[in-house]
């Protein structure tokens, strides 16, 4: 499959705010969070993007994004029922597609200097033709963060797992009596990435989710109906070559942006300003 | 003097979003910068704020003042005229009382655990009775970024001189000419650290300035009128114990942010964060 269109979710409770902020990203230049996450997508020649935003974000938003304002769409998510209605909000945008999913609360550095993480995983979903969640090798006490992967690795060079479970924040006994992948270190498991490629299979099942539920108390997740879609259609998972930052925790953002900056062209200058300051303190 | 009224500037271009970034303070909660702002000059034992912000950016600010809301006062800048000008818009505030001036850019981290910047400037104006800039002992190549104040020490344990020229921004050649300040280490200057307390006899003076110069192409500074205020009136320059961190500069959040967790209470899983990042990258 050849992706066309991105989603971007930032509708979240807490979270509206994290696109907004400003850091320098890799070639130096200051740019809003959204615009890095923006530019992330496009380097996987992606031009479509549609932004799940809480009523009233748009202008803001808008203005965040600056010279990619253009190439935006919004939907607002009115009636806030998790993650994956948040997701679901954006059919009208998607259609009969697949797409790229990124969360607006991480930001990504790969580790391969000429292809970004994006376009790591839109390359996999092109030569695999079907849903593919971006995964990484987490320690067991980082579980209650994510949703987790369990399944088979595949022959090959490429890291890709078929998934046959999928848990959202698992306890350690869960995550020990299904998610353990063999290949995996001990104590690792396959961690969500906030990065998927999605199909029209994956918006069916939040759609009959979302109308399942009684309409009070619904929490829709992305995990239970990438679970269902593993049973109906093949679903895969990529180890990433590279590492995501969550700007939502506490020096999330200090830590995205000191790794953007000791990847990216200013290593020196922040390295430099690193140990003045190290050497000024007590 | 006993202070009881605070003015921050916020109104300058390019400077708008940053009292809205959020980070970490010393005590490891997440705040707004301008909270980080608003909790210094509280800790000077001033409540009464007043923050000189561009039309239509009152209600942005509120909300990014959090429980401090309530304590703000703010004025708009319409017509804008130069940070000097920005000052002077609050005088309806500030009316015949002296008020502590904080720019809404920089951030501070005294070193003395129990006494902030802030004050250690409000205590030396209460104890000198008159307007006293805060400065810092700063080399010579970064003379181009800060007005600079010229003066001789006064006798005593504290860092104090009496003002006799303030240029704004100095050639190398114009320092050396009229800004050298015996006792000071050669090649440095006293430069404003963006934290001053001004007296009504400056508001006098930024007012005539601006009813002075022609309607068009303004640009009010308040090195100027500080420049003529030490003709008129006692003015003093302190040295505070402590640095300031300017968050619009490129990497300034960055380093900020760090100085601040350095500072605080989370030195410790910082520093570990850091040298991960470190041993991760290349």
């Amino acid at each position: 499959m050849k992706l066309k269109k991105a989603v971007i979710t930032a509708a979240g409770k807490g979270q509206r705010t994290l696109p907004l902020q400003t850091l320098v990203d890799r070639d130096g230049v200051q740019k809003s969070a959204l615009q890095v996450i923006i530019e992330e997508i496009l380097s996987a020649g992606i031009n479509d993007i549609c932004i799940v935003v809480q009523p009233g974000d748009q202008t803001t938003y808008a203005s965040a994004a600056g010279e990619h304002a253009r190439r935006l769409q919004f939907v607002e998510q009115g009636n806030p029922m998790g993650y994956g209605h948040a997701i679901y909000c954006a059919k009208p945008f998607t259609g009969e597609d697949a797409f790229l999913h990124l969360v607006g609360d991480h930001l990504y550095v790969s580790r391969d200097k000429h292809t970004t993480c994006a376009q790591q995983l839109a390359e996999v979903a092109a030569a695999e033709d079907c849903a593919v969640s971006a995964v990484q090798a987490t320690r067991e006490f980082l579980l209650p963060n994510y949703g987790v992967a369990g399944g088979k690795r595949l022959a090959g060079t490429t890291p890709l797992y078929a998934i046959d479970t999928v848990i959202e924040k698992p306890t350690p006994t869960q995550a020990e009596q299904s998610l353990i992948v063999s290949g995996l270190r001990a104590g690792y498991y396959l961690c969500f990435f906030g990065m998927h490629v999605l199909t029209p299979g994956l918006m069916d099942i939040l759609g009959q989710q979302v109308n399942a539920m009684p309409d009070n108390n619904k929490n829709i997740q992305l995990s239970g109906a990438l679970g269902e879609l593993c049973r109906r259609e093949r679903t895969l998972a990529f180890e990433v070559h590279g590492q995501r930052y969550d700007i939502g925790v506490k020096y999330g953002l200090l830590t995205a942006q000191l790794a953007l900056a000791l990847d990216g062209n200013d290593r020196a200058e922040v390295l430099t300003q690193l140990v003045e300051l190290l050497a000024q303190k007590r």
